[in-house]
């Protein structure tokens, strides 16, 4: 067999996203007792929400996190899962009319169109709350410090100072004109804090010690910037076939974004900046470190 | 000083109210890191849908089951605050248009008709993952397993196979017919399981035996039995006036109910006997859990 060093990065990432994919089928079925009606629209929501092939960023971060410390197997991935949870179900919610407004996700409706908002609200929620069901399973890990610790990390990325606070700061800041400083709070909180999430829960699950964790957690907070400039750079310059999706639409909407600010050039340096400096906090990790550092390229990839 | 049993039961229920709603606006205050933007709009919401003066009859209920534990303090009201933003999460996604389509709770408008739909929603995603933040911090307990059982069993109450689950099972109830077992599961799961979890967290935090503890979570079912056959009695039999709401309103929606399918007699017999049983679970904590066996009695009496 192939070490991991020597499987080309997307094929990795397919192969981590493959797992995911059905771990979260396995955690997201529910058996029923017997006799009992049982709410099988909300599964199915719930399943249709999470089980769509998404390329599943932020539980590769976990796996490779881990993966730097020689820690792997079940508990890992169903931390894993429960972040991806976490940003499913943001998805959902996002979608709604009462939000983006958005009628498709990936080519397919999104699960308010596929199901009725109700549906998509409750799915949604039930997704946020399984994350934690998941975690807080001794089969996450013997170690019950270790498992309150991921429930605290993943909970405060994902809440009112972390994705929720940035999604209403994103909300807030249509049509606003904002500065330098509050871009970057806006995107830290709405999108960077769970690809840090995904960086600081592997290093947990994996006993890092306190450095280690730091530098990782930098690496984290890094990658989640290089993350939104690519992303903004993207909503300007790519066609709307290579994203799947309308461009120019952030811009259109008035959200506040780094091109916006910057402008194309310097936005792509302070991109390479950004992948420059992620390389360099992984050093210390050697070539264990290889599928993180590539990981990093591939973020800002996207964008070049 | 007056002891806890002293004290008339709807003093000591108004006494707890009040420190319930102390305990959450302290810790649904957030401090922005100086000179950043921050989404006060969502805090304000946030609290908005949690400091409005409710019962607090869960959090009552993680208070005075870790009485009868002699465990008091800190740890216990966040546990108790923690279940209470779960309760507060859930009334502002029900009242939400595309849910229950209610424009006042309490007399007052609900969250997305004072704010707007998106920070309801985000409040509500807040709040729920705000309680997980909260049960995870060693301020709850110093040790980490309770913390851990506390958040599974939370998570648990709240999720797809509890209370998210029932309101899936509610809304889709509407205009069919069930049977007894239905309505029975679908009330245990959509009003049943926070209660529950209100006595099992009670029982967790203050290390209860497994014995005492399966009692507890008895009594928590039980309970819970008698506040939906209560709230179905008083949907019925109450006037307007006495409910602050429009009274019949489940039965003209359609909605499941045990009044609907035994009559007004029998539910109340069905009733008196889940007092009866509670009392009787109680037994073995002898005076200590005069507190918890009044709770039961205030729980029905809204509806003799």
């Amino acid at each position: 067999m192939l070490s991991t060093s020597q499987i080309p990065f997307k094929d990795r990432l397919k192969d981590v996203a493959k797992v995911v994919e059905g771990d979260l089928k396995a955690l997201l079925t529910f058996t029923p007792p017997k006799g009992i009606s049982w709410p099988d629209r909300l599964f199915e929501a719930m399943r249709y929400a999470s089980l769509n092939g998404g390329k599943r960023v932020r539980p590769f971060l976990v796996i490779e996190t881990a993966r730097l410390f020689n820690v792997e197997g079940e508990g890992v991935r169903r931390a894993a899962a429960a972040l991806e949870c976490i940003h499913c179900y943001s998805l959902v919610h996002d979608d709604l009319p009462a939000m983006d407004d958005d009628d498709l996700r990936r080519g397919v409706p999104t699960t308010h169109k596929k199901f009725d908002e109700a549906t998509a609200i409750l799915a949604g929620d039930g997704l946020l709350t399984e994350a934690f069901v998941i975690l807080a399973s001794p089969k996450t890990h013997e170690d019950a410090k270790i498992r309150s610790e991921l429930v605290s990390c993943l909970a405060q990325a994902a809440g009112a100072i972390g994705m929720v606070g940035g999604q209403m700061l994103d909300i807030a800041a249509e049509n606003e004109e904002k500065n330098e400083q509050e871009i970057r709070t806006l995107q830290a909180m709405k999108t960077g804090a769970l690809l840090r999430a995904g960086v600081e829960m592997g290093a947990i699950i994996s006993g890092a010690t306190n450095e280690e964790r730091a530098r990782l957690i930098r690496f984290g907070e890094v990658i989640g910037l290089a993350f939104q400039l690519a992303d903004d750079l993207l909503d300007v310059i790519a066609d709307a076939e290579t994203m799947g999706k309308a461009t120019g639409k952030d811009a259109e909407q008035g959200k506040a974004t780094f091109v916006g600010l910057h402008g194309v050039e310097d936005v792509r340096n302070l991109l390479r900046e950004q992948v420059k400096e992620a390389e360099e906090l992984l050093i210390p990790f050697g070539d264990k470190a290889a599928t993180l550092k590539e990981m990093a390229h591939f973020i800002a990839n996207r964008a070049y």
